[in-house]
């Protein structure tokens, strides 16, 4: 049931795994899951197609743009239809930009892991998170071509479905409900473009779905299907896994078939510089702060004022990080500090104080206040 | 600056204030506010008329249905446009109905106050939210109608302006973004009707906005006009009240013109049975627990399962609170019990464990768990 390890032995399936930058933090190599370094990810607005966690459940697969194609089936009862669209078909739908940073639904995980007992999974510190501007066309416009504007969309789901194939021979999927991806707010995405290049092989080359604001695990990379149908998708990736379950919950008690699955996630925020524990310059009496922002429907705000950078979505559309820096006042003679910071999302959401409440077997949605204990070093 | 009590001398003022319901939990009798008795909250999902909270800021304004007049004025800088409409004017208008909640942004402000460190306003226990269907007309579609669809909504307010007039002569005002107004799943309604009937005079007879989610202060009582405008509201209440303000704030260095607005209002949930502090009957071995779970934007959820109650409304078009009833086990001569309740969204945001880091000078947004002790008394 733990979608984290897959058991792969065999050498000549890892023998294709694309160049890896080796600025990345390594989590595990066979799937290869690597970390943005944090003070890499406050660097820069767009996290450098290089410098984008990783997150692979399975090999790399192998796909070819120029033959690629991408199957819509829609499966309502009343007999299949189906669709058909090689990268170039997909051109005739309006070619969009959308910025927005993924996180995966485990990010932070390490932190309830610590702080409250053990949880099942890879062991995410901050970096598992990274913002980009995905170009494409929209989920929307292909599934309205598909007639699906003329059906009502309760209590069905667009099931996609990767070209990675999992040690048993079953392909990674997982569905979103038909209302989010037909929602013209929603922005999502079927891209072929990342930060103004073709798609990366680690990034789903030649064509993923991007999905802003939900569990990463939605983004569907190495895309070759979509299929309409009144079932989620019945993969194990979707039916146990991503689920929120509450903190009384055990391996034991925990009944995947009734939990909710995670689509959107909640406000959270992190400091990525200076690092828990690291010895700090002191200048001018100043510590620098930067601050990460994450999956902020709209505006993050802080206890302190502080300087932001932002993305000028619209309100209500805005799917990328923010991030802020901020001077933090020092005494002449202080030795360590301790930072706390929290976000508040424009419904004035906040985080949890502490993971105590929010635990849970999976240490998914860990977002909890981030606080760090520095050493100050003043210059003498 | 504190606009929950007028200073209002003149007896002559108050001598046509509606009959009130002896069960509503008075607060303050000029202007009168008075509360839902939890209890009472939860007895019924859709609460009856007379037992709908009151929020009054000023005496109760005389308007007839018969004559009553709605302007709607566009001034976006090259002249003003101006409609108006009676109400039966407004019957042209497709007819709606929308299960909503209602709640002060102050609601359980008390606990914030009593928890941490004194706020300034109405001491709002649990009772400052009522759940009603309301009937009238989309808001979107008059201003549709004004040619409000064809202007980029960016950066412009719908300011809604009321019957009911301060000390000073002004009339009750406050605004909304416009792309919130023209939201199509927003459902704000100019509203003519509550629980099938129409509007009581202290719920704004005979027109009024209802702002699905938003603090109730949004949805304008006794309405009388509707200006699209590039400023938001100029009046105190809009720009000296309901705005978001950090823990670190006094009412020294707060300030209001770049604090943002709150519109839309976080989870939260509350105990409406048993009280606390309440000597409760063990039966069977249980007490039954009583749970409103408000503003959640899709489902709540707890640790505990429970019986719900909830509104069958779309996805993120779910407006109303939720009800939960949960019997909790007891100890054979377990003497007290301490209850926490949290809820979590549908983006899986919940709510603060304490209110020590949302503390705030005017006690609004006091959503931390909700927190009651109880002692038991076993039958014999
Ligand atoms: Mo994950
Ligand atoms: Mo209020």
């Amino acid at each position: 049931a733990d979608a984290d390890v897959a058991d792969y032995g065999d050498d000549e399936l890892w023998a294709r795994e694309p160049y890896r930058d080796r600025r990345l933090i390594l989590k595990t190599a066979r799937p290869f899951n690597a970390e943005t370094p944090p003070k890499q990810q406050v660097d820069h607005f767009d996290t450098p197609n290089e410098l984008f966690y990783v997150r692979q459940h399975m090999p790399v697969p192998e796909l070819d743009a120029r033959t690629h194609q991408l199957q819509v089936m829609v499966r309502l009862g009343e007999g299949e239809r189906r669709f058909q669209f090689s990268l170039g078909e997909l051109e005739q739908f309006p070619s969009v930009t959308v910025r927005a940073a993924l996180m995966c639904a485990g990010n932070r995980r390490s932190e309830m892991n610590a702080q409250v007992k053990p949880v099942k999974g890879l062991s995410w510190a901050g970096g598992a998170i990274s913002n980009a501007v995905w170009g494409g066309v929209r989920l929307r416009d292909v599934l309205l071509h598909c007639g699906l504007g003329d059906v009502d969309p309760t209590d069905l789901h667009v099931i996609l479905t990767g070209a990675d194939v999992d040690a048993t021979g079953v392909n990674f999927s997982t569905s979103i409900p038909l209302h989010m991806a037909l929602d013209p707010t929603a922005d999502i995405l079927l891209a072929t473009q990342m930060n103004g290049t073709a798609l990366p092989l680690d990034h789903g080359y030649p064509l993923r779905a991007v999905v802003p604001g939900a569990a990463a695990v939605r983004s569907v990379k190495w895309l070759e299907s979509i299929t309409i149908s009144k079932e989620e998708s019945p993969s194990h990736w979707h039916q146990k896994d991503y689920r929120s379950f509450n903190a009384s919950k055990t391996w034991e008690t925990a009944d995947f078939s009734t939990a909710p699955p995670i689509y959107h996630l909640p406000v959270t925020s992190y400091v990525c510089e200076p690092a828990d524990g690291e010895y700090v310059p002191v200048r001018d009496g100043h510590v620098l702060l930067r601050v990460r922002v994450d999956v902020s429907s709209d505006r993050g705000r802080s206890w302190s004022e502080a300087e932001l950078q932002t993305d000028s979505a619209a309100p209500r559309r805005h799917y990328s990080w923010t991030l802020w820096s901020l001077q933090l006042p020092v005494q002449p003679r202080q030795e360590d500090m301790e930072i706390w910071v929290k976000a508040t999302d424009s419904n004035f959401n906040t985080q949890p104080e502490t993971f105590e409440n929010i635990w849970n077997i999976r240490g998914i949605l860990s977002n909890a206040y981030h606080r760090i204990h520095i050493h100050l070093k003043h210059e003498t």
